[in-house]
């Protein structure tokens, strides 16, 4: 039986036909107006998407790399910093802090809870030393999304700058960069972004720019001195080091249909599909991992009673053709994890649900067949 | 007029259809047997091409951040290490080092010159506490190919470790990194690998692993250990960040023409190209920057008296379609240079001499037409 390929994984996203079609023209030379003029449109872009007239810096890297270049140019070993996580992708902020002898006070809250605003307020006036705090907009593990907004009101009243991991977050969830006083926020491409992967976009407050200057921690690849340099030499946008020419120009693209569909239009969308997605499961008799604050970019399921989630994930993978994702770290085996993000339409939510009631059902999962799609319908038809 | 878009650059090069064909492809998520696979034969065929049995890594980034990843995973803030440049991008592995407080003795030769085996031996007989030599195996900013089989026959009577940036030179330039000991090759993905830009890939012998043990430079998305630990967690290569999956799906298909045409073969005719154009060059009365030990990956050219070489390179990329590249650091504007890397041919060659013969002779500078392409015929017929 034919059944059509569907990633629905917080990442890497279906990427778009004329998105794909773009990496099949003919590589550019990136030392040319032509690839300046295109980098620095996409920089322009770029910035209306992140919502910021801050600086923005483009590194070929794993969206980790982004978070390791934070890390160095804000801070000096033995700085203190506080890590704000509600996940995997929380956590690796204290990694790389800890890889670089930088001192990390880590707030973890439980797995499927966000994190609180008066909490880092708290820690924040209990050691005025603290210099940046990283945090996650949208938790990819666990499904959670933080409130930015509050966060970014506590950390500007204070010398510290904010960081956020945005990197599944940004193109799919609200995030308003310089209203919101987020001094430095990174994103990914295979996320919100519709491209493959392989990018990490940084936007850079002025803020941001006064606390790097005395970042002593060791760089030079992710050194965003040397990349502003290249990218203000002159009236194009260029960079220090051979770009990653077919991704950006596959990211001209995916810009344009983000502006043409319209960053509201694409943020309502991604709220539909996760709720839609969330409703679906309830109906089910699932149990959504983050019932509070739950990410627009990814749905996490408890895995119930009796299910056989490996077995679930690649029945629905491997013979129904949709690509899901299970837990990590220390929700592995317990969790599933549900994408709408990217690429996705209303149909691919129908698509997903059903394909999901077609596996439990096939692992004697009691539920009504087509409970699912008909809550995804009420909230998509909005009835 | 119609003119074909040819890149005849030191990369990056253009891209064989086929290859771009796999960018068109949907995107695959990478935690998947399917994509596993892809990568496991694509290290498998790496290490073909690198002449390897030691480990191999791969990482979503330029250059520059294999670069890196030798100097963080290899040495310890206040290490000796030597590093033998002969050019621009020689220069930058000391850079790299001051970055993290590594000293570097850096021996530098005439720009236009090779490295010379001796002086390395004598540099590591006067400095026993030398850990690192790093040198480069196709200096693309002057077209010189160093020594690597003496360099690395002096430096493995040593404990020092051999760490070879092959960017511009794997995949054009005999490199047997095992049988001649280079213990770190650094590659590239848009020169002789035929693919676009944004992948770094490393080999590892045994002894930089020993080296690598006692490294204390901070590291985190450079680290080799993480890397090498997901690449042999299971029967199936994986990665601890996301891949830059689509350029890796190029990769394989690029692998395989390197592979059918036989790695022996793409040798022969890089230094056929280099050879033809190396001869064209001075057929015209031009003078070869680099006379000894020239790069098979680029011919680097010295301006002639009377030329302007900004005009000559924009009439050249702008009217006839071929790109060339200028000369760049301390030789800006005083050289050339003529890429033959990767998916070149034989009438490339010719077709990129002709268009250099019409642009000198629109800048009157005195030549018998048709003088270079014949000369370059005679090396192609050998004849």
């Amino acid at each position: 039986m034919l059944y059509k390929k569907r990633l629905m994984t917080p990442g890497p996203t279906d990427v778009p036909p004329s998105v794909l079609a773009e990496a099949a023209k003919p590589i550019m030379h990136h030392r040319t107006p032509q690839f300046r003029k295109i980098l620095t449109e996409v920089v322009a872009s770029l910035k209306r998407v992140f919502q910021t007239e801050g600086d923005l810096l483009i590194y070929p890297a794993a969206g980790t790399g982004g978070m390791e270049a934070a890390v160095v140019n804000l801070c000096s070993p033995g700085d203190h910093v506080l890590v704000a996580s509600c996940g995997n992708f929380g956590n690796r902020w204290t990694e790389i802090a800890k890889a670089y002898g930088v001192q990390s006070e880590h707030y973890e809250v439980e797995w499927g809870q966000p994190v609180d605003p008066a909490e880092i307020q708290k820690r924040l006036a209990a050691d005025p030393s603290i210099k940046v705090v990283f945090t996650t907009l949208s938790e990819t593990s666990t499904g959670i999304e933080s409130d930015i907004r509050a966060i970014g009101e506590i950390v500007a009243k204070t010398p510290a700058v904010l960081v956020v991991d945005a990197i599944s977050g940004l193109g799919a969830i609200p995030l308003k960069t310089d209203a919101w006083k987020a001094d430095v926020v990174i994103a990914g491409a295979q996320k919100g972004l519709m491209i493959p992967p392989g990018l990490a976009l940084i936007s850079i407050s002025a803020k941001a720019w006064e606390t790097a200057k005395n970042a002593k921690c060791p760089k030079y690849y992710f050194s965003w001195e040397k990349a502003q340099k290249a990218m203000k030499a002159e009236a194009l946008a260029d960079t220090p080091y051979t770009p990653s020419i077919s991704l950006i120009i596959q990211l001209a693209e995916s810009l344009r249909l983000i502006e043409a569909e319209g960053l509201e239009a694409v943020w309502e969308r991604h709220a539909r599909l996760a709720k839609a997605t969330q409703a679906a499961m309830q109906a089910l008799g699932l149990k959504l991992f983050a019932p509070k604050q739950a990410s627009n970019a990814v749905t996490a399921v408890w895995v119930p009673e009796g299910v056989d989630v490996s077995k679930l994930f690649k029945t629905i993978r491997d013979v129904y053709g949709i690509t899901l994702a299970t837990g990590q770290g220390k929700v592995k085996g317990k969790i599933f994890r549900i994408g709408h993000l990217g690429y996705a339409d209303d149909w691919d939510v129908v698509a997903t649900v059903a394909a999901v009631e077609r596996a439990l059902l096939e692992q004697k999962y009691a539920m009504t067949v087509g409970s699912g799609v008909a809550a995804a319908e009420k909230v998509l038809f909005g009835i």
